[in-house]
């Protein structure tokens, strides 16, 4: 009983995704989904990424948050279109959720369109938004027995970034059973550690974006 | 449509919460909730509130992954009963997951049973299990901007553990405002900085366990 109506609530969903999508294509607009757990440091990977992209790409960004619009005024700080989407309660964004956020936005004047999803390492990834690409980013506080624990995410993403490596001296975290572990769930998995502190390893990432967002 | 889909999950629930509150009432054996992001330790606290209590209290653990039964192999290396539930995707412990790992216990040889939820912000805060309390651990390496982010974890939670304090000088984590902004969602939060590495603050909260659990 209780998995049909799941089922009908992510069918429901393709459907609007995948509108979703096709207007993105229409308007020739790359998206990128970027989900994580709470704190792993997705506003602050894209402070940097929009600051480094803005001058050759047109950036826009949809903020997911339960509450607040916090990370959305963190973004608009940095002269980008940003929509703030409260989901009032809803542990992820869906497709109806990001066509609305969509609403804010002039399509024509985006290249680029990074949604940045409800903190949660889990619910996110079952939902389609209309992206092109899912990215996740996970810091190396959680532990290294995530992939495992927690796969559906993994094997949706397409890119894994691995953050706050600087503080890897401080913490247990074994790096190779990691990307091992990561490989496991998904072979296909490109994985890139950063610091956003540091800075390190963040050229990588954007290389990444600015080669799909050309 | 949606909504009223949630409530009826909610409602439906509910039921079997009570059920459960009234045979951990019959069976004498107090319930704690355990909540919070994936890698903010709750594992790892379990492990030392597992060794230090379990020379005086009957205690056993459930615990709740998607994947895995790695936690419940840790758990079970310290000798107490201890039952592994695969969610198989679901974000959550509800309360009839619950009543099922209970069959794998003897309620009438326990005092203490500690449940440990799928590692989520979000969505186990909204599933009573008929526990007596719910207590959430928050890593600082989450970022001092989660009580108004998250803020229905705090709300529904008695005790809120901040762990890994020990990293503190490595990150910039505003401790005050990070008190003050959880107290704000709610004011009878009792707050208990810990550190699982170093030990700091772990008597507090096994006090408080203590005296709920004689």
């Amino acid at each position: 009983m209780e998995i049909k109506v799941v089922r009908n609530i992510l069918e429901a969903n393709e459907v609007i995704a995948s509108q979703n999508s096709a207007l993105f294509a229409e308007k020739g607009v790359y998206v990128v989904n970027l989900m994580g757990s709470p704190g792993a440091g997705k506003t602050t990977l894209l402070e940097h990424t929009v600051e480094h992209l803005k001058d050759t790409r047109k950036i826009a960004v949809i903020e997911g948050d339960i509450e607040t619009s916090r990370d959305a005024e963190r973004i608009a700080g940095h002269a980008i279109p940003t929509v703030q989407i409260n989901t009032g309660g809803a542990c992820h964004l869906d497709g109806n959720m990001v066509r609305s956020g969509l609403k804010g936005l002039d399509l024509d004047q985006i290249d680029l369109l990074i949604v940045e999803n409800v903190g949660n390492l889990v619910c996110p990834a079952e939902f389609q938004i209309g992206e092109h690409h899912k990215v996740m980013i996970i810091s190396v506080t959680e532990g290294d027995d995530k992939p495992l624990k927690y796969p559906l995410m993994f094997q949706v993403s397409s890119v894994l970034l691995v953050n706050k490596i600087d503080l890897l001296p401080y913490l247990d975290f074994d790096m190779k059973q990691f990307h091992s572990d990561a490989l496991k769930v998904n072979p296909k998995l490109e994985i890139i550690p950063i610091s956003c502190t540091t800075g390190e390893g963040l050229d990588a990432w954007y290389r990444w974006l600015e080669e799909r967002s050309s």
